[in-house]
């Protein structure tokens, strides 16, 4: 099955969360968000936001932690950690 | 029963890494780490360090996400995310 992702940035937050009410309006049930490094945390706000503010009845199904290998200019390697975070309506 | 709890801050990781392995040196088989607002990547680069560097059966037996409310000076109030990874040597 295909899911429905939002790669959460620096942007302002309502941006994501208003990528995630369109997905939710065209008849998604769960959203997966996700985020690395210093935009973990606005993942973790935008998700509470949802629920807090639009979907009284959002549950966050699963969260997951892992790193990323990213290579900077050259040969150096730097792991970045990300987040999941998978949404649900039901 | 009394839980180790280790807050993450800005610090560099290395700190709260040595924080944990301490807790696990005197015999605690679960820490908290917990952090809040931009902090939480940083926790999460702990936890995972934690596993990747020095305990290789580290389990991540749970994550929660909230938010608490700060104040700010005067009457502002403000929500701020937090997580908690619970981690066990189990």
């Amino acid at each position: 099955m295909r899911r429905a992702i939002v790669i959460v940035g620096k942007k302002p937050k309502m941006r994501y969360v208003t990528a995630c009410i369109t997905l939710f309006n065209r008849g998604e049930k769960e959203v997966l968000l996700r985020a690395r490094g210093r935009s973990i945390s606005n993942c973790i706000d935008v998700a509470l936001l949802l629920k807090k503010s639009f979907y009284s009845t959002l549950r966050i199904k699963n969260i997951s932690l892992g790193c990323d290998e990213a290579e900077l200019d050259g040969d150096k390697k730097r792991y970045v950690s990300f987040i999941e975070i998978l949404i649900s309506l039901n």
